[in-house]
């Protein structure tokens, strides 16, 4: 049990604040021999780096990972894990030195501000501190070293709610996905939330978001019943995100309202003989196994709670005042949160296919 | 890490299958010296109980739980909690005895069976083996126990939505959820929903729900930032419950749509000098930790997969063939799992309160 | 973490007391397809079973496993696991109906009842209650269902010392082990323990003993580097058994006084094209990992604590006083330690050749 | 679980290869509002700092602790936790760059060598990598941590016998033990052991350690029965130290040759009315769970495996041939080893006082 790990044989455990020196992660129980480099990481780094659109926080972070343990040069002179615990740095460069003064003693609503103090009697306000989105980027570093343990399964996420706007599904595009600043499927949407989010940040205001997590090519078997389903670890996965207020597998809480029937997903031989199923509402998970279909996850991120509107708040002492929240924010965290929701759907599914390997066997 | 187990601190490993001689569950990690009885035990399990009314399964279990282990009586002769492990064990009594020659070979849709033989390559396939929700009943049993952990928390549930039909909020009365068959909050929807079920069960159908979860009395600064938080444990809880397909805190998807002025929970000092939210948009949950309002999750549940109309699937020899479930089913197992969802929130809240006093003292 | 539970992929978490209605377990990980009978798991526990000679105590317990869960018959109509929770439950048969006046409120010297009260304020003090050695019929039931699961290994165990009385090892004979009542593999020293244990039952005293367990067909590379050491588990293993004051592996404490070319286990290729050590001071285990040789280790038990001899000491009241411990006791409980030693050694290596088989493949 | 990390609530991970950048540690679960700074992590460090007597390995390496997380300015402006993950990061400043050639292929007995090639098939052979004892300097700065969690705990350690030569007990004065260079704390062996380890060192040769780490101050009830017991968790920590091959406790061994009469512990009550121990052959726990009596444990240090004098071994290739280690190395880790035992009794005993703490509050 531990506060600030992922995770069961494949396991992460984060450090470190939002303005320290910097923050990082080991990990272990990584399989040996995986190929593993600072740049494949940084691949994924930069994908949630801050300050690549108007759409995103200007604070100007390069996120450069370092790996100082746990690879080693192969006989072929390729760095590859060696199986002990990997540790990775991301040194925090971009901490403007400045007067922290109204958030200090100040709670902002909608943070963990006042929780920090109700628990723990002290808290780093530094930028949020330890309860910043900047832990995410500590995230996405270890989800690409799980990326590494499951090399068949292709994890790809997208935005596909902005504030109340949808993507129209029917013109899904995965290709799409890297062609807008907002991870978006569907190039209409992508063009009207440009405005849309626009309009938010101008307004000193922010937006919510649901953001979607696709996982493809893992076997049936992994998860396990009761208690190590893999629905359930989905769900603290996505859930343990910053500001996610809900999470749905499959057809999620539209299954609810549909009948026994509509949700049944029939079985066929496919025409390689192997089962087929003729729908997939479930989203891939049965009785907290994987079937072999594409396991479809969904988190609900809720509008960013620093905004420029002034709120009602008191502070530490107990006096009544208001806050608004000045600097560099996203404007919808939901965005960034799509290469996290990656990462921690690839530690979920690296951690079952050990687990798996585990208890049945390759 | 464990297949079978829930919590850290407050840890329940259960065990059984639906037709074999019993079910069961440990408990291990409960504070000594709190008053505990086999009758405690079953005010919570009678409310989860098959047969009790025509919109629920017709087995009849009595569900009678007994105690192994883990109490003896005090100096007062009452019967206490000693600190050790407390066994819980529920014998199966009505297991018919009968031919399961078609679900012994045949993947029901919906169900764990093609998943289960997937993995294991054997499954106990009589009533759904291990799979069955008749698990659920050790939890409601374990969950008994983590209440007397945290004995001024009042866990309440309530069926928001029975399949497409929601509760009307403006009605919503606790007291009127024990006056229904539906542990309905809303009388006029009650009555409604007993005209609708009563058709999705001649239909040979079923039908989906959605479960409230409600906790008041937790004071602010439960929970743990990053991986231990409270609301991911939540979700990890409810997620793990049969044919739950979707989880949410507080607003939930709905947060999604919200501007981050209307989301923000404002803060006042009431009358008692305490901090004082004037909303509760987050669900009594930020950065993890508690804030000291109610606690709010919702649930959603699929229809039952179990259902008398036909559905296409294959069997375990790669044939392709159909099947209809006959039998004695819930049409809608959402009912039964208010209970169950009480029970996992007492269990992550005992397990949280825990870890708390450990961390940080009482 | 468990207070009560014991390995991590292969985890059994045992509960019972020592007068209460039963004793048993949860197996939590187990491989599925393993041919496992209640039969099979008797073989073991009739090894440790109390009564079988003058030398151990005189309770008569039949000491009957039942198998509730986590079997189920295959194809060919052979009982095997499940992959699920296998739950095994041990009846108390032989608690004879007695006043317990005297060590309900007195510390036994030696005994877990001070530490109990200082920790839990209340403990079941009918026979030791938890603390009771009768808690291990429970390991070797367990330790049957791990040794299912390695099937190449063989684990064997020898009193090697009784008292102050060592075994002469160039007389060592795995085969008489069974042969006499202490699992003594020296069949000379076996005959002068029964002269030695008669003096010391009849004087109402009690002796130690020292135990060795020896597993043999491990392949090298099971264990783990730093914290997940094979032979830090062996000892936490052996140190959990009752009694038990100390632990070592291969030359143990010997080797402290060893020169480093003494100690140096030299390598050779052998006859096979395999390495091959020159000899075995480190006890089959390098930096934590298994080396291919046997895997040995010793534990010291201290002597039985019940003994008729009067002893002074306090009651919970803070009254002095003394106390004498009447009753069926073992004279020397080192002596069925020898199976609980050998059920642990292979609980231990079942759950590390599953972590290995997660980290590395088979 | 984790291979490489130690503790349940306070929860050390640590990762770090001998010659690599860095080594370090994540410690999980501390308590907020401890004063912590690295002044004080560094005054532990440097009782274990290489190269402070011609008795240890002359690698220069300052040791030099940075806390990169976790600990914050409070409202004094002292140093404090924070209650988040303490990130501790030693770099490795002397990793003389030489060439590896002979250690790169050929398997060192008595190293772990061997062991992580079968098992890995990959090793940082520089300087022993992961299985280096330099990953021991980040265990002692966990352990300084783990310190503040139990301040009214004291914890030391002294040598007890190098090589076959024992201390004389009736000469025991701790302040002897920072008097010499071996920790020990009879003044007329330390001087008898100088000449003794001069001949090994300059023999080629090395010698073996028994250490001593004896608690003070910690109150009757931690601990666990069962699985979480105290000693078992103070017997897996010490074996996991480099070269251990022994642990005991109270009387160890010797406990097995005593008489139930001799090894009964009486209890009087005290003149300040407490209960009174009149011995302490139990070494201060008794059924997993502390007596409040000083806390003691031994352990056994093998000879260092890297020598002067050639052995024969093998290369990862097949080839039989011979080694002889050059270079700097300690002639008895075990001296070294003092430190580190302190510390992982800190941890052990943080731990658990945190585990007290959850189940049983304060």
């Amino acid at each position: 049990m531990s506060h600030n790990a992922f995770g069961h044989l494949f396991r992460m455990t984060t450090w470190g604040e939002s303005h320290g020196p910097a923050i990082g992660c080991t990990v272990d129980g990584c399989p040996p021999g995986l190929p593993l480099t600072a740049e494949f990481i940084q691949s994924f780094l930069d994908k949630r780096r801050p300050g690549q659109s108007r759409h995103t926080t200007q604070r100007r972070e390069p996120d450069e990972a370092r790996i100082l343990s746990g690879v080693f040069e192969n006989d072929s002179g390729e760095q590859v894990t060696t199986g002990t615990t990997i540790s990775i740095v991301i040194d925090n460069v971009d901490q403007r030195s400045k007067d922290y003064g109204d958030i200090k003693d100040k709670y902002r609503p909608g943070h963990a501000d006042y929780t920090y103090i109700a628990k723990y009697g002290i808290r780093d306000y530094r930028g949020g501190g330890r309860s910043s989105a900047r832990e995410t980027a500590v995230r996405v570093a270890a989800g690409a070293v799980a990326r590494k343990v499951i090399p068949d399964v292709t994890i790809r996420g997208a935005l596909v709610q902005l504030g109340p706007n949808k993507v129209d599904r029917t013109r899904w595009d995965w290709n799409e996905v890297d062609n807008n600043p907002f991870f978006c499927p569907d190039p209409v949407a992508a063009k009207e939330w440009e405005k849309y989010l626009d309009g938010v940040r101008k307004s000193g205001s922010s937006a919510g978001a649901v953001i979607e997590i696709v996982a493809e090519g893992a076997p049936a078997g992994w998860g396990a019943p009761i208690y190590g389903k893999l629905d359930q670890d989905i769900a603290s996965a996505l859930m343990s995100i910053n500001a996610v207020k809900g999470v749905e597998i499959g057809d999620g809480f539209a299954a609810a309202s549909l009948s026994g029937e509509d949700n049944a997903d029939e079985l066929r031989i496919g025409n390689d003989g192997q089962p087929r199923f003729l729908s997939n509402h479930a989203g891939g998970i049965l009785g907290g196994i994987s079937t072999g279909q594409p396991i479809v996850a969904r988190f609900a991120v809720k509008p960013t709670s620093s905004i420029l509107t002034p709120r009602q708040t008191i502070d530490r002492f107990g006096t009544e005042t208001e806050i608004l929240t000045k600097g560099r924010h996203d404007p919808c965290v939901g965005i960034r949160a799509v290469p996290v929701g990656e990462a921690m759907m690839a530690l979920v599914l690296a951690d079952h296919y050990l687990r798996h390997r585990a208890q049945v066997g390759q």
